[in-house]
C-alpha cells in the first residue's frame, strides 16, 4: 500500500471535479493561466525566499520518496540483528567482520563496523545518534517547502482574489464583464485553497509520517547493535527488538516459541 | 457512560437540525451530491494522501471503538496486582509462573512473564515502556485521519462553495436562477463545517481520551509489576497504585482500614 | 476576589448590551429558538462527542468552582508546614502522629500520615506527585469541554449562519422577505462568538489559572513534607516554602526578624 | 531607547489616521461609543473573567512598565558580583557581611546573605531559583490579559459588527439610513482589529521580552553568587558572567586585558 | 545558492505581478499612498511597540543578512579541528598556543584559547554553551519583528479595508464613485497580505533556518573542542564530527581510507 499518497491525491481530485461537473461548473476554468501565475509562481518564490533554492532543487525527488517511499521491512532487520547477536555470541564480536562487507544498508554497516574496530560503545551511541539527528533535519527541511506552501497558497489565493476584485470596481460601470470577472477573481482562492489542501498539506504531512518511521527504523537498529556490542543473549535482544515491530507483524506465538526452543538449545 | 461519543453526536445534529427546520429551511437539502462528492470524497483523497492507506483501512474498527470503547476497569486491577505481590511475598515471584497463564490482559500477562523468568528489572521496563511507545505512536497513527479531516473539510467545503460561485458568476445573466445556485454553493461550506465539527474533531478528540486512558492503566501496571519484581510489601503496592485510581473509584477508608488490618495481621 | 470570573461575565454582558441597545437594536433579538438549538445544543452535542458524557455531568459543579473558588491560604499553609517542622525537631517525627487526626486538608494529612508511618522519602514523593498529576489530569479533564466549546461554538454559529442564508437564497422572489431572514441568519454567528468568548474561553481560562495554583500550592505543601521529614531546620523550611508565596502576601521583615530571633532561642 | 512601546503605538496610530484621512476618512467616526462599548467594555469583562480581577487591578502599573522598563545593567551587575568575588577570595565569605546592606538589588542582597549565612549551596540554589519561578509565573499573570485581549478583542468587533448587521437587515426597508449603519457596524471591527494590533498584542509581546530580560538578568546573579560561594578564582568569576552579556556591552578587549593583567598580580 | 532570498522574493513579485496584468490589473494601483501608510506605517509601528526599536535600528543589517548569509564551511573546520586534534594529541595542548592567534573564528578561538589556558572542561563546555544560548536569543531577537510583521500587517491590511468601507458606506448616495472607492479599500488587504507572505514570512523563516545552521555549526565547533581537549584520538574526533556533516559534502570513501591509514601510521 505505498502509493496512498498518489491515489489519494487521485481521488480528492476525482470527487471535486465530479462534483463541480454535477454542479454545471465546467472545471477547465481553474486552468486559469493568470491565477495560477499569481498562486502558484507566488507561492514558490515565497517558499524559495523562506527555504533557500537547494530544497526546491531537490523537490522532484521528494515528490518522488513522498508517491513511491522505500520500503521498511522490520521484521528482516529484526531477524538480520539477531543472526548477528548470535554470531556475536558464538564466535566473539570480531567474527562480524566478514559479514560487514555483505549489509546492504549503510546505517547498519557503519554502526556494525564501528562495533568490530572497538570502539567505546558511548561512541558508538554518539556516532550513531548525530547521523539521526542529522537525517531528522534534512528531512524536516525537506518537507519545510511543502509546509510553507501549505500555508502561503491559500493567502496567494486571497491576493489574487482581491486583485481580481480591484479589477472588477474600477469596471463596475460595465455590469455585463462583471460575473465573468468575479468569477475568474475567484478562480484564484481556488487555486490557493485547492492546491494547499489536496498537494501540498497531505504531502508535508506523508512526509512527516515517513521520516518518523525511518527514524523508528533506525532507532530499533540502535538499539539492537548496542545490544550487540554489550554482549546481550540472543533471545534478549529479541525480545528489545520486538517492541518496536507491530503486533500484526510479529511472528506467531508458535513460531517465536519454536526460536527460543532452538535458542535454549543452542544456548 | 460508553456512549457518550454516538450520544453526542445524536444530540448535535438533532439540535442542528431542529433549529434548521424552525427557522424554515428543509434540512434534507444538505443531502446534495455534488457538495457531497467535493467535500466529503475531496476530503477522503486528501487524507489517504496525508496518511497512507493503511490507516483508511481500519477506519471502520476506528470508528467504532470511539463509540464504544473498552472498559478500562482500574480498581479490578490494582486488586489483580496486589493480589500478585501478597502471592510473590508469601511463596516467591516463581509461585507467579502458575497464575501467568490466567491472566487476561496481554500487557499484563507479558509483564508477569517476564518477571517470572527473572528477566532484569531494567529490561523488564525497557520492554515494556517500548510496547506502550509503540501503543502510543499506533494510536496516533489511528486518530490522524480524523484530525486531519477535521481541518480539511472546512477548507475542503470552501473550495466547493467557490466552484458554486464561480458558476453562479457565469449565469449572472439568469437572475432568476441565482438564488437556488447561490444556495447550492453554500451547501459545501456547511457540510464541510457541519461535519469537521460534529464527528471529525470530536471523534479525533475523543480518541485522543481514550488513548491517554489506556496508557494511563498501563502504567499504573508497569509501575505495579515493577513493585512486584522488587518484592514491595503489598500495603505499600496498594498504596503508590491507588493514586493512579480517581478517588471516587477507590475503595472507602473502612474497606482500607479492614485491608489494612488484614494486611497487618498477615504480615 | 474571588468572584472575578462572575463579575467579567456580567461586566462584558452589559457593555454588549448596552453598546447594541444605543445603535438602536433590540438586544432581546439574539433569544432566537432556532439559533440557540443550533448552535448552544449542536456544540453541547459536540463537547459531549469529544470529552464523554461524564465529563458534562460535572459541568454545573465546575461553572460553580470556576465563579466560587476555594481560598488557597498559602501563608497559613507555611506556618502551619513550620508548626510540624518544630514540633518533629523537637519531639521527634513520631510526635507528629496525633497532630494528624486535626489536618483538615486531605493531601498534608495523607502526607505526614505517611512520614509518621516511617514511609521511605522516595516512597512518599512518588505517592504524593503520583496525586497531584492525578488531580492535574482530573482538572484537565475538567476544562476540556469548556475549551472544546470555545473553538466549536463560533463555528456551530457559523454552521447556523450558511443554513440561514440557503434558507434566504432559496426565497430571493420575496425581497421584502430577506432583511429579516438575513437578520436571523446571522444571530447564529452572533450566540456562537459571543458565547465562546464571553463564556466559554474565559471559564475555560479561569479553571486552568485555578488548577495552576492549586498545584503550586500542593507542590509547596509537598516540599515542605520532605523538608519535615529530613529533619530540615525550621528556619530553613520557612526559607523554602516563603519563595512560594507572592512577595504581598509575606510576613514583613519586622515579623520574620523576630521569628528568626524566637527561633534561634528555641535552636 | 527605552520608550519604544509608547513611540511604537504612537507611530502605528500616526500611519493609520494619516492614511485614513487622505483616503478621505474622517478618523474621528471610530470615536463610536455604542462600537466602543461593546469591543473594549465587552473584552474588559471578558478578561477579567479570564484572569481575576487582581490582575486587572495591577493593569495601569502593567501599562506604566511596558512604557517605561527598569534598565538593566548587565555589565555593571557584573563588575558588582566581580568585586564580591575578590573580596570574598582575599578576605573569606563573611567580610560580604558587611556589603549587604549596600546591595540596591533585593535579589543579589538575598542571595548574598544566604551566602554569607552559611547556608548549604544547593538550598541557595534552591531558594533563589524558586524566586525567579515565582516572578516568572507573576509575569505570566501579569500579561496574561493583554493576551487574553488581544484573542479576544477582535472577535468582540465581529460580534459588534454582526449586532450592527442584523440592525441593517432590520432596516432594509429604509435605503437611505444603510449606508451609515453599515459603516457603524463596521467600527466595531476596525476598534476590536486595531485596538489587538496595535495595542494589546505588541504590549503582550513587549512584557514577554521584559520579563525574560530580567529572567536572564538574574540567572547571571544567581550564577555569580553560586560562583562566589564556591570560592571560584575571579577571573573565571568574570569569564563565566561575561557570556550573559551581550558583545557590544561587554568591555573592550584591552580593558580585559588590563583587568586579566591587575588579577594575576592580585593572585 | 547563498541568494535563494532575493531570488525567491523576485520569482513571487515577478508571478503575481505577470499574472495581474495579464488579468487586465494595472500593477501600479498597488503604489497606493493611504493604504502604504496604514498597512506598512501601522505595522512598523506596532512591531517597534512589540519588539523594542533597538531591534529595528538593526533591520536593514538584518536583511542583508537574510540576502547575502554568511557561507559555514563544515567540512572546512572539521578539517582545522582534527588538525588541531592532531598537534595536541603529537606536542601536547600548550602547542595549540601559537596557533591560537590564526584561527578566524571567534568562537574556536576562544574555545581553543580556554583549553591551552587549562581551563576545566565543564567551565570551558559552560562559557561556550552560554555563548551559544546567547547568539540563540539574540538571532530570536532580531527575527522577532519580522515574525510580528508577518502576523501583524494582514490584519492592519483589514484596518486599512474596512477603513476604506466606512468611507465607502458614507458615500452610498454617490454610486459613481463607489467601484474606485472599493477598490482603493482593497489595496490594504492586498498590501497587508502581500507583503506579509512575500516578504515579512518567507524571510523570518530564512533567518530561522540560517540560525539554525549557525548554532548546529557552532555545536560542532564546541564538540571539536572538548574531543581535543579530552585528548581523543585525531580518528575519533573526526568521526564525531563528520556526523555533523551532511553525506553529500563528506570527504569520499578513499579519501577516508587514506587519512585513516596515514593516521594509523602516524599513531
Amino acid at each position: 500500500m505505498k502509493f496512498g499518497t498518489a491515489i489519494g491525491i487521485v481521488i480528492s481530485c476525482i470527487g471535486i471535479a465530479l462534483g463541480a461537473t454535477m454542479e454545471g461548473t465546467n472545471v477547465m476554468v481553474v486552468l486559469n493561466v493568470p491565477a495560477i501565475l499569481i498562486v502558484l509562481v507566488g507561492t514558490l518564490g515565497a517558499t524559495i525566499a523562506a527555504c533557500g533554492l537547494e530544497a526546491h532543487i531537490r523537490l522532484p525527488a521528494i515528490y518522488k520518496k513522498a508517491i513511491m517511499p522505500d520500503d521498511l521491512d522490520l521484521p528482516g532487520r529484526v531477524q538480520e540483528l539477531v543472526g548477528f547477536a548470535e554470531k556475536a555470541r558464538r564466535d566473539g564480536l570480531l567474527a562480524l567482520d566478514e559479514a560487514v562487507s555483505d549489509i546492504a544498508d549503510p546505517f547498519t554497516k557503519k554502526g556494525i563496523q564501528l562495533v568490530v574496530d572497538g570502539t567505546d560503545p558511548d561512541l558508538v551511541a554518539a556516532v550513531l545518534d548525530a547521523e539521526n539527528e542529522a537525517m531528522r533535519k534534512r528531512h524536516a527541511a525537506s518537507r519545510a517547502p511543502f509546509m510553507q506552501a501549505g500555508a502561503l497558497a491559500p493567502t496567494m489565493g486571497i491576493v489574487g482574489t482581491v486583485f481580481g476584485l480591484v479589477n472588477v470596481m474600477n469596471n463596475l460601470n460595465q455590469p455585463s464583464t462583471l460575473g465573468p470577472l468575479i468569477a475568474a477573481a475567484f478562480l484564484a482562492t481556488l487555486i490557493g485553497v485547492g492546491s494547499a489542501n489536496v498537494v501540498f498539506l497531505p504531502v508535508a504531512n506523508r512526509l512527516k509520517e515517513l521520516s518518523e518511521a525511518e527514524l523508528h527504523f533506525r532507532e530499533m537498529t540502535l538499539e539492537g547493535i548496542l545490544a550487540i556490542q554489550a554482549g546481550d543473549n540472543p533471545r534478549v535482544v529479541a525480545e528489545k527488538l520486538t517492541a518496536y515491530v507491530p503486533p500484526k507483524d510479529r511472528p506467531s506465538e508458535e513460531d517465536q516459541a519454536a526460536a527460543a526452543a532452538a535458542q535454549k538449545q543452542a544456548a
